[in-house]
């Protein structure tokens, strides 16, 4: 009973999200500690001295955090069981990432946080994993699909080889044409430099640069490129992609049904067990089943959503106290299944005639579809003055029209609100989700406005107030505006076909949880690695001899292209920098400039999180959009197979 | 009979392959006619005057083949016959075009070549498209995906404008710091200027140029950037490539049940037939079915191919002169679904004991795996010389050292040819393709050393001969060095899972060519209006006030990149283009330069291209990679299916 109690304790909402915030908390730690993000820009040129915590306060939060985490260690321990403790190698992994970290905090108090290494910063997104199921599902699916990707991996290698050879063969330095020639040298000077060429190239990040070259010599070696980016690129990267979605095609399906069955499984020991209690009391020996008002003592102990609660309740009342058989049982569950169709409270009812028509019109769907239309209006007047004003400075502008404009529609979108209120009660008005959205931005919008006319009075032509406050008029519309813009969105669900791809969309961010998570941790183990690495490797011009000056630097380097914030020197910059090499355009100028500043050995990294961000990061999510698409508009096959596991 | 023997004629292998040739010729006329692609580059600065065709030769080839085209569609429309020809709308299409095109090419010799617009040459794809069924297929497919495309391009389209105006409002110049923030001018001047940027942006090709002005300024400005890459590029463009992929998904397996299907009817067809006149010679009325000897006689008329003739005429015979019934007769052509394993003709008998084990010896695998770790070893000394010597001029090189080995490695390959053909036989040989692949290579290996030895005699230490004939010794080294890295190439199908993907890859390129024309026609189409649009509007630098001097020019654009070669002023030029721009990385450079040189309209040009090409054909052609794949891996599925069928 003991650790029963303690299982629904450790399950319960409360304890959960506390751990959860832990993790969130030791994460966020990052961004604080030592280098810590707290500047405006991460420009190594205009960067000021951070804000720097004091020593032993991210330490006493750690500590903190530490502490629930071990008690959450112990939880799931004694939870186990000592027998399964063993077996289970998470918890034995997340008991030595535990020490570890404990044993490194200590090294870090007793040095006044000064030592040169952090180990437990890298080892802190391992709480993220074991702390979730689905992300521990996941990494097992991809390292099942890694035999296959090595193979195409694999032959990625020897197409990169074989071209690299064949292309430092064709495009060396001919014995006649050595002046000419000299061109060409920039990609295919040396092996190494022929092998970078290429690799970028499998990316297409310097598709038709590499080419020219050689394609201005001659029309024909564009052949050599186009087939080096057909076979690498169309092919075989795509290749992976397959592989990938091939080995997470049933995955959505098949953890679908693991649920249904557990869920089957634990409605099954209930019924037996709510049998045999009413096998004891009841004295008859052929009413063998579940007494409904048994099962509706112990349903209110349960902790399923309200509306389930009821919907079961109510099929089970009506088997009018006869005892329930193990199909019937079954049955009640499946009320869970049924999508639940929101009840929106009833509108208001109006005694007077005039009340109830006027009732009727701001309730049709026409007076939503005038709210759309004006919406719409109200944008394009926004766009109209942006391309006006595009060439004014801002002290040129005359904000007065644009001001009434604004004016005139906050004033409708007000009414509109205040109507739609009227008619559908405030209720029913905030039961719809689109309302909820419109009337806080209305709320904000009429708020921002009033402060506007309290500051600035009443606009008049040639309006040009000071700056009073902190913002100035001029950022007070450009405020309005973008919000103006977000208050559109509320089109989309009105319109059919963008509605669908919308849900979908919607319905995919709730799936992608576990990939986002893994992708968390990815970053930011490579984002701590990274600091460690690299951290002021970068140093800004005129410091050092090192870096040509800004003019005199080559076009297409890091330095011309003022590339100085990708760097290293902080978490969050290090994100950023990690997030310009994933999205893969343009990162052999951050390749090259590392590779000068930090040695050529840098380059490993950048490919490494290459692999792991851009081809299977990218991959696996391409996999698991199709897999979610696929199910959504193909909803026959699927309830089919649902269907299956119930037999 | 006649038009029996008319269809017989028209399918037969001459005449399609007659019909196919005359198709390529009048494609490739473009590389030909005006402006001919006869020139060693493509570049406007070095271009020399190209080699132009007489007025009348290529009309002539023109004429030759619409004359064949004339024929072609008078047998089909006299086939398809009186009733259906006018609701065929592709014969319909296909007269109207072969008329525009004989009256443009009456104009152009009326006007002697000289006129200004040659409107058949766009036309031209049409024969290509309408001569395959397969193509037909693919495009009515692509039909039925556009609504749902269209729907997420208006999702894009929406998410544009949006983060557009959003963009500008937040990136205009501020009231305070006017001169610091002129450098965000240059992404967010004006609405087309700002639109251009994100529609780049959303191709990922200025991906971090773009956002490094406002990110200098502040860290948060980047998570706008990172917001719209990530909804428009992750989520919505991989959304089109699930749409795509669903409507694609039974593409493949229900073309393969509507050939079953016709196959079954022909067969069945077939058989009553063959039943009816075997019941009229028959005498006895219960031998319903078909005289097996009736049957043997009609497939001796067949054009099946040889090997599938012969296991169906095998199983014929096993029925002993018994009449066969429907389902046995049906069954018969399950034969031509197996697999035929092709039988590889037998070792020669040597009577010597000697030459028993020699040939043991030499037909063993072990034998196979030293010639791949021979040419594994080939290829790493050509990789060491290619280290050592890329430093070195051409004139510096020694090549001695690699000239001997080259010579005792191509021994070697020679010698393995003969051994093996000693213990195969030489037919035995030839029937392994990786054997004639190896031998064809050797063949040439040896002849080119024979002709270098010829000419340059043996080499000796600092052997620098000058040059004699067509190549010098350089070029002949770096040639048998190129072929000796394809002669490498054969260890691919001994390594297993790389033998899996290619034989994917390989099963991948035949599904293709609907795929494949589709993509010649589209770059065909576009390469002619380009050449119309755009022939002679990039001008050499010096020639023109426009241009600015090379030294002068801003870094990332087209003059400082030397982009000269990437114009519409031939056809073959126009396709590299074309080329660069499907790949996408650095469109926004031509997108720019023809803005430039050719006013803004160019951009719709430009931008129809990436549509067409790079997000509807890449990701048809990711859809066919993944259905072909999973195919190929799950082939389980695939066979319940075709039973499915047969049932």
């Amino acid at each position: 009973a003991g650790s029963l109690w303690l299982y629904r304790w450790y399950y319960s909402n409360l304890c959960q999200r506390v751990l959860g915030f832990t993790i969130f908390l030791i994460l966020a730690l990052a961004f604080v500690e030592f280098p810590s993000s707290f500047t405006r820009t991460a420009d190594v040129r205009y960067r000021s001295q951070p804000w720097q915590p004091p020593c032993g306060l991210t330490e006493t939060i750690e500590a903190l955090c530490m502490l629930i985490f071990l008690v959450d260690l112990s939880v799931k321990g004694y939870l186990v069981g000592q027998a399964q403790l063993q077996e289970n190698l998470w918890l034995l992994a997340y008991f030595v990432v535990l020490v570890v970290s404990v044993v490194d905090w200590i090294v870090s108090l007793s040095l006044a946080c000064e030592e040169s290494l952090r180990v437990r910063r890298s080892l802190r997104p391992f709480f993220l994993l074991q702390n979730s199921s689905m992300m521990k599902k996941t990494l097992k699916c991809i390292r099942w699909s890694l035999p296959e990707m090595a193979s195409v991996g694999l032959l990625l290698t020897i197409h990169l080889c074989l071209f690299t050879i064949i292309g430092m063969l064709l495009f060396t330095i001919g014995e006649k044409d050595e002046a000419q020639n000299e061109e060409r040298l920039t990609y295919f000077q040396n092996l190494p430099e022929a092998l970078t060429s290429l690799l970028v190239l499998l990316t297409t990040s310097n598709n038709p640069d590499v080419m020219i070259p050689a394609y201005t010599q001659n029309r024909v070696s564009a052949l050599f490129f186009i087939l080096f980016t057909l076979i690498g690129s169309l092919f075989l990267m795509n290749l992976l992609t397959a592989i990938i979605y091939n080995q997470f095609r049933g995955y959505l399906m098949k953890s679908l049904q693991t649920s249904l069955f557990r869920r089957r499984l634990g409605a099954r020991a209930a019924y037996e067990v709510l049998a045999s209690t009413a096998g004891q009391t009841g004295a008859t020996s052929e009413a063998v089943g579940v007494n409904p008002e048994d099962f509706l003592r112990v349903l209110q102990k349960t902790q399923l959503p309200k509306i389930f609660k009821e919907a079961i309740m109510q099929k089970a009342r009506s088997y009018d106290g006869r005892p329930m058989l193990a199909d019937e049982f079954q049955k009640l569950f499946d009320e869970v299944d049924k999508g639940v169709i929101k009840e929106h409270p009833p509108k208001p009812q109006y005694q007077s005639l005039f009340l109830q028509s006027v009732q009727f019109i701001f309730s049709h769907r026409y007076f939503d579809y005038l709210g759309n239309v004006i919406a719409l209006g109200n944008l394009l007047s926004i766009c109209v003055f942006l391309v006006l004003d595009s060439d004014l400075l801002p002290g040129e502008r005359d904000d007065f029209v644009l001001g009434i404009i604004d004016h005139v529609f906050i004033l409708y979108y007000v009414l509109e609100l205040l109507f739609k209120v009227f008619a559908q009660g405030l209720r029913g008005y905030l039961s719809y989700c689109s309302n909820v959205f419109d009337g806080i931005l209305t709320i904000v919008l009429l708020v921002l406005e009033i402060s506007t006319l309290a500051v600035y009075r009443l606009p008049h032509s040639g309006w040009k107030p000071k700056q009073y406050g902190p913002l100035s008029l001029w950022d007070m519309t450009r405020l309005v505006n973008t919000l103006i813009v977000f208050r559109f969105l509320r089109i989309i669900p009105n319109v059919k076909p963008m509605a669908i791809v919308t849900s979908t969309i919607l319905g995919l961010i709730q799936n992608l949880r576990a990939f986002g998570g893994i992708l968390v941790v990815v970053y930011y183990v490579f984002a701590i690695i990274g600091i460690n690495l690299f951290r002021g490797v970068i140093v800004p011009p005129g410091n050092s001899s090192l870096v040509p000056n800004n003019s005199s630097a080559p076009c297409g380097s890091f330095e011309q292209l003022g590339y100085w914030s990708n760097n290293f020197d902080d978490f969050a910059a290090a994100l950023i920098t990690l997030w310009n090499v994933m999205v893969v355009n343009n990162w052999q100028v951050l390749l090259d400039a590392y590779r000068r500043y930090s040695g050529p050995w840098s380059t490993v990294y950048f490919v490494l999180w290459w692999l792991v961000s851009s081809v299977i990061w990218v991959n696996l999510f391409l996999a698991l959009l199709l897999e979610n698409f696929l199910h959504r508009w193909d909803p026959q096959s699927h309830n089919q197979l649902l269907v299956g596991t119930r037999q």
